[in-house]
């Protein structure tokens, strides 16, 4: 795993995002902008799974006149996502916002931009240029490979904030291909100092679109490069903190609650793990500290792995061993494995 | 995306792996392999979303026994699966399996290894050594870390059934640990010309588990490594097929049926973007051919997204423009969107 691209540092609110600290995990509300309270209790919710940082759409002026509304209600740094409107921009940072993110394929009409700049320099609120493969502007080289574009798009864009001498900068270069996102953000990583927002764009409903994040995220965290993630899915925002949450455990650059270990059962297996596995992954949902817990379903394995847990089972026929931080605790008879596992889960 | 790394060919069965042949995708059976109605019946299911090998597990000799049958029963090659006892590989290759699998960690004596070997090498039967941080033999060098330990473990083994002539030869090497599963590919896919089987070890549950395989995964198709994949998941094995191949779809290393784009949906959407993608999704789930399709809630990325897809709705107020292979075919009015969509992705 390649040391972390060590970026300049900005602050959204109280965040710090880049120069090495913790990897941030954000998403994107899915309510009306305009009914503030809907907006406010779902990104309480987004706050209660661990989310770090909000961002909302701001699609006219009422969806802008919400946004105090929304500020005094929530908890987490607030972000406006403008597009198309930059008077939309000059509202959000009036009415108190902690970040601001432009799309440089639909604002980039130099004396609108610098309107928004000037005023979010006064605040020292941060832009995020987000490039969007989906929304290149068309002065764009179509030579280019659209990595290529995407990059060229936000350099100039990032030039001409330097040039206003404003660096409270982040940037994302997202597209729904996977290839090209990495290949973007890899060249970019290499000639700016901001720190980068990593995702894909549009990625799709749940399951698939879980996969393609991950597919695309993953390899740029390994490269070292990622400052903030968000897993953009079809659904509710709560599925894209728990999936982001997910990659950074697994990746080991994040904690954040417990991490299961479990077989995926063979014909080796003595016991029905599979069930087994999904009864503790459920109830693991209420256990808030980080923990290692192993389901394992045979002997092959099991003993191992159950061993690096800090809290495991090994089942074998009709009883299962029960292991604590690499040591054998005890023996579990079938039918009492679940109800021992957590109670020494709860004890940790 | 680096270039894949072009690895021996071995075949197993009429199945090729390596020399840049299309990834494989394979799963194992969760069944009781001495129950061969069963294990064939799971194996079939197997087969009809795709899968191109399976392993099934052979703890005894009953197990063994039921070989021959399940063999018959199937239209894919046959991995046996073997841990502890020789024996049980060599009456796996005498029934006809077309490829085994050992684990250095519980077979390790030479006489017993030999055995195997030989006749491994009389049927032209290709041997993966499947290497397990959870199961290490005792005498590695504990001064390594585990990614070298691996490594080491393997390398041990494969020149040991290179001294026995033999180089039908496969290799896994697989953790838990993310960070630890790449290094250790990484380091083994310089030393040694065998094709790599990759995959993430007792994963977990579907959610976290196909997080934690993709985050694994990912990284190293992405560098090059890999001939075969399986995701081990706590489930049914059929979802670790597909999610194989999402995998390999969103690095466009595999075709696989349908590719569905679609928003995260925000607050600036005019239509329920979440329902309507995951209708589509299900609706796609009965199409085999590969196509990509694009369900997009606004006007910001929408046309630009949908344009890039075969065929694509981009939903505004009440009403959606059409387009086929980048160009607008028409104006949708709602209610009618997903019929619209659906008779175009068939006629496509």
């Amino acid at each position: 795993m390649k040391k972390r691209r060590i970026s300049k540092v900005i602050k959204i609110g109280k965040v710090t995002i880049g120069g090495g600290a913790p990897i941030v995990v954000q998403s994107m509300t899915k309510t009306d902008t305009r009914d503030a309270m809907s907006t406010i209790n779902q990104i309480k919710e987004l706050e209660e799974c661990g989310c770090e940082l909000v961002r909302v759409a701001v699609p006219d002026k009422e969806a802008a006149q919400a946004l105090p509304a929304i500020k005094k209600g929530i908890s987490i740094p607030l972000i406006a996502d403008i597009h198309f409107d930059y008077h939309l921009a000059l509202m959000a940072i009036t009415a108190g916002v902690d970040g601001l993110r432009l799309n440089p394929g639909n604002i980039s009409q130099p004396d609108k931009v610098s309107a928004i700049v000037r005023a979010a320099r006064e605040k020292s609120i941060p832009i995020r240029i987000g490039v969007n493969a989906g929304s290149l502007p068309k002065t764009v080289n179509p030579e280019l490979t659209t990595a290529r574009q995407m990059v060229a798009v936000a350099m100039e864009q990032i030039r001409f904030l330097e040039e206003l001498d404003f660096d409270l900068i982040k940037v994302s270069l997202k597209a729904f291909d996977v290839p090209t996102t990495i290949e973007a953000y890899y060249h970019i990583a290499e000639k700016i100092p901001y720190p980068l927002h990593i995702g894909i764009t549009e990625a799709g409903p749940p399951k698939s679109g879980i996969i393609r994040s991950v597919a695309g995220i993953s390899p740029l965290l390994y490269m070292g490069i990622g400052d903030t993630i968000r897993v953009s899915l079809s659904t509710h925002p709560r599925e894209e903190v728990i999936a982001a949450y997910e990659i950074l455990k697994s990746l080991n650059l994040r904690q954040h609650g417990p991490v299961l270990v479990s077989c995926p059962s063979c014909g080796r297996a003595e016991v029905d793990i599979i069930s087994l596995a999904a009864e503790v992954e459920e109830k693991l949902i209420q256990i808030n500290k980080p923990i290692k817990v192993a389901v394992m379903g045979c002997i092959v394995n099991g003993p191992g792995e159950a061993r690096d847990a800090d809290i495991g089972i090994a089942c074998g026929k009709g009883r299962a061993i029960l292991f604590k931080k690499g040591k054998k605790i005890g023996v579990v008879e079938e039918g009492d494995y679940i109800e021992v596992l957590m109670r020494e889960v709860e004890g940790f």
